[in-house]
């Protein structure tokens, strides 16, 4: 498992652009440098399950800075893919990522909101989305229009966490509240940062079938420390750090409270210490009829 | 994975010995049938990483009613068992579960003690406890006094649930509060139902070496009908109804709320439901210096 794999420079950015505040990380160049981190160490883990033959047809929707999207290149060789999001400026990024991983790789970029693509029914062979839904007011509504561009037969793989799956050792009150700020912040702005759970019932309702959904766990203690100091600290704990701002301007906390939150997680990733998180991976196919 | 084997008829038993009033779930038989049915639908999952040669000298501490005790003699044909237990009445069912389901077993019983077993140093190859440390005030000096019978270079396989890494579509806070009446229950005991997360620095601080963990998830939504049935209703849902009393008794709970947390927890298990629990699986090394 990768933990050092250095990602690309990257332009600054503003941050938190007007036009997107419901994205609760933020779209600083720490959070992209986190997002970079957090898609290293979990590669294996997350694409595991995920296999396309060369000249398939593939959407990644909601690639963001590209963080998933060069492992997926990598992963699967030969494939076409079109990778779309609804920042222009996280787009951006993703170019230069996959320019400089993986620059013989045919990829079409396109920018736009997944719930409305202009392509064709029926358009791709599989459908790929990694922590997107946990954003969406509606992810039923975001799956179903995802199903019009994939072709009958054709599967769609989601990736999402689940942070209510977050325990460890030693456990603080500190820390469980400061966990619980994340969830509230992403419910705030319409997302689930408990959706993990839900991706069974959520493809049954948007018309998938033969879904299949399994747990991907991340359990890191004493005896694994790259995976303790690559997700344990730079994936959770930094994800939780990522919302300090926003978590004290929507005055759910003190700068004291997060703060020894945040001192409370960091004993996971110390002597002794413990930490355990369930990603979900849901794999289903569009129906025939 | 079996979920309908039928367990052997055994005694009635009084709800709760005045001995083992330490033991969270008490003695009945409804006890007994709950265990039988955890252990046959979680057999592939929990012995899945135990293989001893025949011939080794095998002791397992804390057998009880033998639930455990018979998925380790079918999964490790010729193994020389020693089955322990502080009850006399469960090491009696135990034997008679072992009597219908593997006659032909080599297992010596003993009623004792774990912390004060009677075999001289290095008795044992390996040592096999399932279930058995979330109940003991000081799971460190039990550890320690089993390392002792353990030969240097043998190893020592520890099982044990997490019940914080229970979580469920849909949520309920009367669901939840009732798991956390049994966590409160078992800490009131004595034990700790939150002890998966504590086996790496629990071993560690017991002496062993090469302390190896990893999770044992089952997750079941409704792809998996058997697992709903046979883990999400018969092992969890069973396992926190069958403290009802008792949490009545210490006033944790009213009748009324008690049985809204189980109509809430059942939901997980309806259309649309999904059920996700952690158990832990440690692997640890007698030191031979």
């Amino acid at each position: 498992m990768t933990t050092e794999t250095p990602t690309p420079a990257e332009p600054a950015a503003p941050e938190r652009p007007d036009d997107h505040h419901d994205y609760v990380h933020g779209y600083s160049q720490t959070e992209a440098q986190r997002l970079g981190d957090q898609a290293d160490t979990l590669a294996e883990l997350l694409h595991a399950g995920t296999a396309y033959p060369a000249g398939s047809r593939v959407l990644e929707a909601g690639c963001g800075v590209g963080a998933q999207t060069v492992h997926l290149l990598a992963a699967n060789p030969g494939i076409r893919l079109t990778a779309a999001d609804l920042s222009a400026e996280s787009l951006q990024r993703a170019r230069a990522r996959v320019a400089a991983q993986a620059p013989a790789a045919d990829v079409t970029w396109h920018h736009g909101d997944l719930h409305r693509l202009p392509f064709p029914d029926a358009s791709f062979d599989h459908v790929f989305l990694c922590f997107v839904l946990e954003h969406l007011p509606d992810p039923v509504a975001g799956l179903a229009a995802l199903r019009r561009v994939l072709r009958p037969g054709g599967t769609i793989t989601v990736i999402e966490g689940d942070h209510g799956s977050a325990f460890f050792h030693p456990e603080g009150p500190a820390a469980r509240r400061t966990i619980d700020h994340l969830v509230r912040l992403q419910a705030l702005a319409g997302g689930d940062g408990l959706i993990g759970r839900r991706l069974h019932p959520l493809l049954t309702a948007a018309g998938f079938a033969r879904v299949s959904v399994r747990p991907r766990t991340v359990y890191a203690d004493g005896a694994r420390p790259a995976l303790v100091e690559g997700f344990t600290l730079r994936t959770f704990v930094a994800m939780v750090e990522s919302v300090r701002a926003e978590a004290l301007a929507a005055g759910l906390t003190t700068p004291e409270d997060f703060d020894r939150g945040i001192t409370e997680l960091r004993r996971a990733a110390g002597p002794g210490g413990t930490f355990h998180y369930a990603f979900f991976e849901a794999v289903a196919v569009r129906p025939r009829s």
